[in-house]
């Protein structure tokens, strides 16, 4: 194999990451070898940074950079609505739709007893601890819709019923642009289910 | 738009990678939250390090760490033997087929009027130079399979077909793994044109 150690050192740190295969770390690495300095650096810097400067929100479990989060400290937010995800990356999705404007809970996992992760290993005591503490109206499960995220919304529904506390769940369907054709026969079957009224 | 600035930092400068959105950059951003300190620094100083670690190779042109390059100062290589790429991530994809023991020559891209890429924009003297030096039996034209690299492959063989030089080229045909039903018409031509007889 041909190397040149300062690119092979890039090429092998890239491919640790997630869907970052050989091909994908060579073309990357090329890329950053005739990239602004500027721009490369930034990169090496943020990255390098990261870590230490990121903590957990004590109220939310996101990561932030101080606790507690942005969220937590909007006012204008409502703090009586709070969306439960499994993790930061799902917090930010559910962001970027704009649509929630309340609190958010990160459980930092969802249930899977077959990898040994059952409701000691998740946030479900801090969860119940926040919704028995008052002030919040609704719950929405915002687990991810896989047997995991299902059995998640479904145990974590079992504690909080008791509270007394609105609960939802996001709707399954057919995602935007999707074609009936190729979507799994649940999604499509859901979609029916769920379906609306056209007024 | 929710934030913390040292992921958005992340998120930001990763986007600028080729073939990285927005998604993907949130997705690797978080992971690098998680993932062993030691291998969050070790990416984040190959990159800090790359530009000012890489030269250019004297004879090859190829991305090195010291110039003349290992392929270069290799004498177990064939040094008659050149094979003429487009782009160092080329000459990697070839090392990789562990094809060819001869040397490389990086012309610096491909022949691209529309883009006023003209035979003074890439290394076409310093080629024509280094085979009218001597000492070469043969030239691969290894450039990509596209209009420009055929464009780039046919104004370098007539520049060094006076010299008396022999020339080749890679060779067109379905690729492995690869679908007739899928594969456009060209391909499947050009591996009819190529095909060789089964002994």
């Amino acid at each position: 194999m041909r190397s040149s150690p300062p690119i092979d050192r890039v090429v092998h740190a890239l491919k640790r990451l997630p869907g970052i295969g050989e091909k994908t770390a060579t073309r990357l690495a090329f890329f950053l070898v005739g990239a602004p300095a500027a721009n490369v650096q930034e990169l090496a810097t943020a990255i390098g940074r990261l870590q230490s400067e990121i903590v957990l929100c004590a109220q939310c479990f996101d990561l932030t950079h101080e606790s507690p989060c942005d969220i937590c400290r909007d006012e204008k937010r409502d703090a009586a609505k709070v969306c439960v995800v499994e993790e930061p990356a799902d917090l930010a999705s559910i962001e970027r739709s704009g649509r929630h404007d309340g609190r958010y809970f990160v459980l930092g996992g969802a249930l899977s007893p077959i990898d040994g992760v059952g409701p000691d290993e998740i946030r479900v005591s801090e969860l119940t601890e926040l919704v028995r503490g008052g002030n919040i109206s609704e719950v929405i499960l915002a687990t991810n819709p896989t047997a995991e995220g299902d059995a998640t919304a479904h145990y974590i529904s079992s504690c909080l019923r008791p509270i007394g506390v609105r609960l939802s769940r996001i709707a399954y369907g057919m995602p935007l642009g999707g074609d009936l054709e190729y979507a799994d026969h649940v999604t499509v079957g859901r979609s029916m289910d769920n379906r609306r009224e056209i007024t």
